[in-house]
């Protein structure tokens, strides 16, 4: 697969993923020319003071006039409504992709417009962090990572090879999916786990609140098991609407998990008990995530 | 307050806590001798090669003789019958004190024992890592670390300050509270934290058994999320069951917040979701954890 070669990329919300994906394209001269769009100029001056863009109008109509690559990476709740946007300043035939943390109401939104000759592909980079914002904003970001793409069977092919470059040519491991198996994975192993830290977090809040010692006796454990909860309130609240449903039946299998563990400890049913941390063990080890 | 000072220091268990316990004693200059016993071979010559020991007899009963430092680090379980059987060959005059992650049984037990004049403080280093064993040990592991001490009415003042001397030598940070107010902390700051790991990995892997790509579309949030369960089984079942009581209390506290962010999510209460988790944001940035 040949590397990707845009004319210019238009970037549309530069946080730390549009702000990574322009330094990315741009140390790795994937482009001519980046231009980079935020609602905050605070934001278009940095994203090119850091070097995530050549230029950043204050406009998303100027952002993507002439671009052959728009890559939208503002808040999930604003993607679709973006997109409707900029679309009569599109060139004629670009490659629109996004990084939305949830792909089916993204996906339907954008095929419900027209297009026309235009190809989109849903797309998100698994490489969100609690570190938001163009200040954390790195070049090899994308690397080593899975970048999920979503393409439908309305999905031009040219578009879908195009994406797949993009993504390859950033270093990371493509994956391709339907919209709703991604949905209902990333459930389970990115929002599943944001509620949890949610929750321990609600717990050690309440404890401190009623007088325990909780804060003072915090270890490692606590410390992962509570770090994405630092992550953004509104970022957070717009990714779990965005796939309710299946966040939904994440947290029911959630459930089924805590009740079974809790029902073995509570019958001091502890052989069972330790065989089930053999077992979660051994796929830890195996599957250490990246 | 001095730096303590122990002629003779006796490691009965030298995992990554009385590896590290040992390390930290001979590094700093705190004892004489350290003495210390496994049941393993290979561990106790382990101990001596890393420097962690000067010494490790093959029997609980050499290692103890003659010191006036006894430190209890083996499995949760076995602290209790471990003391009763070297009970008869400590001195008259030795400081006992544990390591284990829960107390109540713990300093229930060796307050049943007849002790004589020797005097016995429960503590909890909160050092513990998925990391286990004396290959883990570091000398600088309690640095910076807390370091619970669980006195009763029946503890000796004199046990009292040498175990706080003990902790704040080797760099932790002493905190002093009663065993049932530690148990019931440590239930909802690291015991639920372990199951909720566990439950994490026990969604996934069945995500996983039913055909889901979930393993592909890991990032940081599940890999942090499910960090301790690479735990040891065997050590986690025993903590667990030691502490039953406070951990299904803990593991109640845990559904109720997991149900409360549930039916905000199902009935569409958005703002309510978004202001908790900024209510909870805002709580982990003020306390990131050790």
């Amino acid at each position: 697969m040949p590397d990707p070669w845009f004319d210019k990329a238009a970037i549309l919300g530069v946080g730390l993923i549009g702000g990574s994906l322009g330094l990315a394209l741009r140390e790795r001269g994937l482009a001519g020319r980046v231009s980079a769009y935020s609602r905050t100029a605070a934001t278009r001056r940095l994203a090119v003071d850091r070097g995530a863009a050549d230029e950043a109008p204050d406009s998303p109509q100027a952002c993507v006039a002439g671009a052959d690559l728009v890559y939208l990476a503002p808040p999930v709740a604003t993607i679709v409504p973006l997109l409707a946007q900029v679309l009569p300043a599109l060139r004629d035939d670009c490659l629109i992709t996004d990084a939305g943390s949830s792909k089916r109401e993204i996906v339907d939104g954008a095929e419900a417009l027209d297009l026309g000759g235009r190809g989109f592909v849903g797309g998100h980079p698994m490489a969100g962090s609690e570190s938001m914002g163009i200040e954390h904003a790195r070049g090899d970001l994308f690397e080593g990572m899975s970048y999920v793409l979503t393409p439908t069977e309305r999905t031009r092919p040219e578009a879908l090879a195009a994406a797949r470059a993009l993504a390859t040519a950033v270093g990371s491991t493509v994956y391709q999916m339907s919209p709703e198996r991604h949905d209902s994975a990333v459930a389970a192993v990115s929002h599943l786990p944001h509620l949890a830290a949610v929750a321990l977090m609600m717990v050690t809040q309440r404890r401190h609140e009623s007088g325990q010692p909780v804060y003072d006796l915090t270890a490692g454990g606590w410390a992962s098991g509570t770090r994405v909860a630092a992550g953004g309130a509104r970022l957070w609240r717009d990714i779990l609407a965005s796939n309710r449903a299946a966040v939904l039946a994440a947290l029911a299998d959630g459930d089924r998990a805590l009740a079974e563990l809790k029902r073995l400890l509570a019958e001091g049913r502890d052989d069972e008990l330790e065989a089930l941390l053999e077992t979660v063990r051994e796929s830890k080890l195996a599957h250490p995530g990246r």
